[in-house]
This record gives structure tokens, C-alpha cells and sequence, in this order.
């Protein structure tokens, strides 16, 4: 399913402006057993990129009610949703009167190996840096190369790989937030207030571990803090929460913080 | 006149990584007279982003025959040409045997008044900054949301808008390149190997320089360097050489080789 602005569609104008600037925001809703998994919080970042690029004229509630029309339909499956500044001629000025578009598609949910979940994965060290950005930084827009380099980096034999910054930062997976495990069993994630996008399923496992009375530290990380960890594991919010097995020839066990958050925040992902 | 993949077409799929990832790149050609300006240093361009991002299977010849088609249709053109990864579903990995998907579109030639190459051009100073990124910087890749925030800072009072890295360097204007001409009349302008497009207008302006035994010192500038000038110009390939006549309150004579490079390097622009 492709509904371009409530219509279905799979084409879009060579004019819109998301393609010709990544001029626009997006997310990726799960649905699982018929219901969309936190659409508030996917919602409430989509609408924080809007702010940060001054996309104005977009009727969330309609947006809403089209993503939940989706979850009769849909036992399980991905929602995309895009949003762009609309047609544009040429040059980065836009008129503001001008409407925006907005893209649904549905797509299968993939299946991974339950290894992933209970194991770990497989961690690759990544060469491509993020550029630090303050003003774009946290959200969810289209100028996602970096990513695309990133991934680019890693074959099958990795399930994920680890990004930093220009300033040795570690920062976040290609497609998923990390947090670390340290020996005295604090819980430990890297600020993302110059670089990264801060995930659905971090925000929950940040509130989460609140409420457990074991509040997540959100801090500048570095690659040694990695490797000095006694556990590290990955979230997004189409895989959950995979732990890490294997870094940098280093093997990891799995606390069991890991275990107590998978038993308990998984449910809400 | 827009073409997909050299066919009429207005629309794209949705699922082009173009619009996705920004994962792509562009050029802005233009025609006058009927005649394609510099189109070899604009596919040398647009082949160093291809690398960049190993975008591999465009068949650049394809591309040049349909780019010198429109010359006889044309008497006054711009011409934007957009190279993307092709289709994919979603994640940001990629299949490198997948054709990439290529845009042609022919625009009107904007008429400025005369009042911008004679007198000069007032200059904002924007807020916005570029986020420092060797591995993404010189070529004219599909991410600008960092362009499109600059320009909208700036009303039709200003022409261009001057954009600063997070280092404080000055690396170019939301659409040009920048040039500085010191009280000793030497000829500057920023070092773009960690942000900013490397204009093709630029790279004219830079040989020209070579050839009139004045070399252009290509190093990084800083705000006091622009404010010290004795005089400063902008370039791009459909403005040509825009002098500077006010930036941040102080008024700018216009130097005789801004003249005399107006004079000559017009001509190839």
C-alpha cells in the first residue's frame, strides 16, 4: 500500500522538494498483532523535525487517522511515513503558504533470527564519521548519506554497525541507538544533541529504566568506554533490543539488565 | 521538458532512495545561446560524486548525448540533471548491480537585473553552519538541508547569504562560492575540503587566475578575513561573477580584477 497525501500512488512529482534537498522529515511505525507500537512518540519526533525545519502546514490528525486505518488491515508490518516541503522550480527558497506532501507506504515486517534477540549480534567498527550538526541533529530527516556510507561498510557477517563523530564520539548504529553496560552495572547512552537520531525505542528504554529506580545516563561516549564495557546492546524499534555478542574481537556476555529490559520494554516496542 | 531514465516523465517512484536518503547527486547546467556552459567540468563534477558515493552504473555518455539534445531546442536554459541510487525498499543498504535512475529537467534562465553585475550585491551573514564532513564535501550531493536553511534566513533585501562552517571558517554563500580580494590585491578563497560545493564557475575563475599569472590562494578564511577585504565577489554558473557591494554594514568598492575576470571569465560561463 502507497498513499501519496491520502491518495494511492506509488509516483511522486520530480519537483518535490524531498528529493531534490532531503528536504523533509519521516518514520518507521511498527504495527504487531494489528496496532501501531508508539505512534505518540513517532508522532511527537516527526512534528519536532517539522519545527526544526519550519514545515508548517502538514494536518497531523489526518496523518494520524490515516496511520491507524492501517492497523485493521495490517496483522503485522512496517509503516513509512515521509513527509516533504512539497514542489518547489529550482533554489533552496521556499514559499511557506506552499503544501507540504506526505508519503504512507506499508511494507512486510522482516523476521530476523531469534539468535539475534537471545545471543547478540555481531558489531562492526565503522569508518564513516557523522558530522556534527546541533540544528539537525536528534531527528529524522531525508539527508541520511551518511547512514548510507556507513552501511555500505559491512557485510552479512555483521548485524549492525558502530558510528562516531568527527570529534571520536561514539554516537549510534547505522539504524540503531547503542547503550552500554558498565562494570559497576550503570546504564549508559550517548548524547545525541550534536549528531545522531534519537530512537522511539531509546526514548522508551530511557523511560523505562527510569521508572526501575536505574536511570540511564546520557553522556558523551567514547570508543574505549565501548570496549571497557561488561555488556552493550542495540534498540530500534523494528528490532527491539538485540545485545551485542562480538566488538572488536571482544565477546560480550549479557548482564542481566539486558534481560530484565527485553523482558519489559519489548512488550511496548 | 523533464525526462526519467530519457524517457517524458514528470514523476518518479516513490521508493527512489533519491528521495529516501538524498542519496544521489546534481548538477545546474546552463544554455545560452544553444549551447551547454563548461558541461565537461559539470560531469567531472557529477563523476567525483558518483565515486564518492559508488554509485556505479550510469552510463555518462547516455547522459552527455541527452544533455547536448536540448541545445537546439534551447535558446536560454538551465538545465538540472539528477543522478539517484534507483529504487530500493526500505533500510539504507544497498544492491550495487541495481540501476540508478537519472533526471533531466529543462528550466527558464533567471533574468537579474544588470544593477547585480555592475554595482554588486548586498551580502546577509547567516546563522546557519555547516556541519564539517570531508568525506561529503566539493561535490553536489542531494542532502542540502543545511543550504535550504541558510536561504530561507535572508529576505529579497540581501541577493546571497554567506554560510560559515561550525568552525568559524567561512566556506561559501548558500548558492555561490566566495571571493576575497586583499588590501594587497591578492585573490582568495576558502579551502572546500571539509564543507561547501566546489562551483564549476569557481574552478573557471581559478584557472583564468592561473592563466593571468595571479593565482588564486585556495585556503580557509575567517570572518575577519571577508571584513578586511578590499573587495569581494560571489560566483556560480547562472549568476557568473556577482561583486559585493555591502556586507554586514560596510560598503565594498569593486576592484579592478573583479572587473577584468567579469570581463573574461564571463564569456565561459
Amino acid at each position: 500500500m502507497i498513499k501519496v497525501n491520502g491518495l494511492a500512488s506509488n509516483v511522486l512529482p520530480v519537483t518535490d522538494r524531498g528529493l531534490a534537498y532531503g528536504d523533509g522529515v519521516w518514520e518507521t511505525i511498527v504495527i504487531r498483532e494489528h496496532q501501531l507500537k508508539q505512534l505518540d512518540k513517532h508522532l511527537a519526533r516527526l512534528q519536532k523535525g517539522l519545527t526544526a525545519l519550519a514545515i508548517k502546514n502538514l494536518d497531523l490528525s489526518l496523518v494520524r487517522d490515516e496511520c491507524h486505518k492501517l492497523e485493521s488491515k495490517n496483522e503485522n508490518a512496517i509503516v513509512k511515513l515521509i513527509i516533504t516541503r512539497g514542489d518547489a522550480q529550482r533554489g533552496y527558497a521556499y514559499d511557506d503558504t506552499n503544501p507540504c506532501r506526505w508519503i504512507l507506504s506499508t511494507h512486510e515486517l522482516p523476521v530476523f533470527p531469534g539468535s539475534y534477540e537471545e545471543e547478540g549480534v555481531s558489531l562492526f567498527q565503522c569508518d564513516t564519521r557523522l558530522a556534527i550538526n546541533p540544528r539537525l541533529a536528534g531527528f529524522k530527516h531525508l539527508n541520511r548519506l551518511e547512514q548510507v556510507l556507513a552501511r555500505a561498510e559491512f557485510t552479512a557477517e555483521y548485524q549492525e554497525g558502530l558510528v562516531c563523530d568527527y570529534d571520536d564520539h561514539v554516537i549510534e548504529g547505522t539504524m540503531s541507538n547503542v547503550f552500554v553496560i558498565t562494570e559497576d552495572n550503570r546504564i549508559v547512552t550517548p548524547d545525541l544533541s550534536s549528531s545522531g537520531i534519537a530512537g522511539v525505542a531509546r526514548s522508551c528504554i530511557i523511560e523505562h529504566c527510569h521508572d526501575l529506580g536505574q536511570p540511564v545516563e546520557v553522556k558523551p561516549l567514547v570508543l574505549h568506554d565501548m570496549n571497557n564495557a561488561k555488556g552493550l546492546f542495540l534498540s530500534n524499534s523494528v528490532i527491539k533490543i538485540w545485545p551485542v555478542k562480538q566488538y572488536q574481537n571482544k565477546h560480550f556476555a549479557i548482564p542481566a539488565i539486558i534481560r530484565t529490559l527485553q523482558g519489559q520494554v519489548n512488550k511496548s516496542l
